[in-house]
């Protein structure tokens, strides 16, 4: 997507050699007609797919709902799929049942709880993932890891951001998971950022 | 909002005299055409405010991001005021400059940091808080804390839903903020909801 990566290069910011900032438009600050534009490419990418083979849009709280609602918006604004985040952390009181994983968080450098109630995940669902970063895969993961708990289908992985140098996408594609990503980034180096 | 109180007797669950949970369409699951609509009725409630009188619609994540981006939206869908989200919890490296407060949560019964770059709400910036409920009012009174700390101008308050029997609202509207809730609990009691 042409106007994400003039997008990254004006606003984003390099940090080190392996992260970028684009808390401007996307994960603290949102751009929300651009965030509304975004949502539309991701359903584009996964055109193949009418609103009648589509169940669920998953994503995890909390950068990832503002363009999971925007693609779900995108696929039919009348009749969306419903979107559903994966929460961090435990409850209080789990008085649901809850399908569970951990991830690791690089940027946190922690492990972080993940759960689904298992009542909007369901054997049969036809989902498909979209998330804002894709990095050494560990969200994207335990996603995956969820779907496959429940026994519902995974339609693929949209992702808005891509660093291809972690092995994220590799992990994924391994496992034959389609990846759509809008931007992918090859380097950061020096500050510069370099697309694929 | 009359939809919203027939979606809440038909699909929220009361928990004891103090919880309802709207997981199946507002804070887990997400039905995003209803989303638009709430966020189309918010601003129908500050339709005094026209799109060049307000600059940002602050929220808290996770739950409030997918009202606040549809309300932005339902402000002018070409160009919706940008959406900041507060961030909860510390992050490894503080390079930005943050206003940051602590709020007490009930549901986890523990402090939570939160906090906002500098940067993404100064001085000035005239500001419409939303978010998914008004109960004891932790969050909505962080959100107004760091509004003040940053010297930014407090439009109002939109919440989807505000528990009556809790003080929140009325510590806001004892300070003259203006909160507008488009459902107003008022008793939870043998697992029936009754609205003002």
């Amino acid at each position: 997507m042409k106007q994400l990566k003039t997008r990254i290069l004006s606003d984003g910011v390099a940090v080190g050699t392996e992260a970028v900032k684009v808390d401007s438009f996307l994960n603290h600050q949102i751009d929300v007609a651009f965030m509304n534009e975004i949502g539309a490419e991701l359903r584009r990418r996964f055109a193949d797919i009418p609103r009648d083979g589509i169940d669920k849009i998953l994503t995890i709280e909390a950068s990832g709902i503002s363009m999971a609602c925007a693609t779900a918006t995108a696929f039919d604004a009348q009749n969306p799929p419903p979107v559903v985040f994966a929460k961090k952390g435990l409850p209080r009181t789990m008085t649901d049942e809850v399908w569970f994983t951990e991830i690791m968080s690089f940027t946190k450098m922690k492990m972080t709880a993940v759960r689904i109630a298992k009542k909007f995940l369901q054997p049969g669902d036809r989902v498909l993932i979209i998330d804002d970063f894709l990095a050494h895969g560990q969200a994207a993961a335990g996603l995956v890891n969820l779907v496959e708990q429940a026994g519902a289908e995974l339609l693929g992985v949209g992702i808005v951001i891509e660093k291809a140098f972690q092995q994220g996408g590799t992990l994924l594609r391994s496992q034959s998971i389609r990846v759509e990503s809008l931007a992918v980034i090859d380097t950061i180096k020096d500050g510069t950022i370099t697309f694929q």
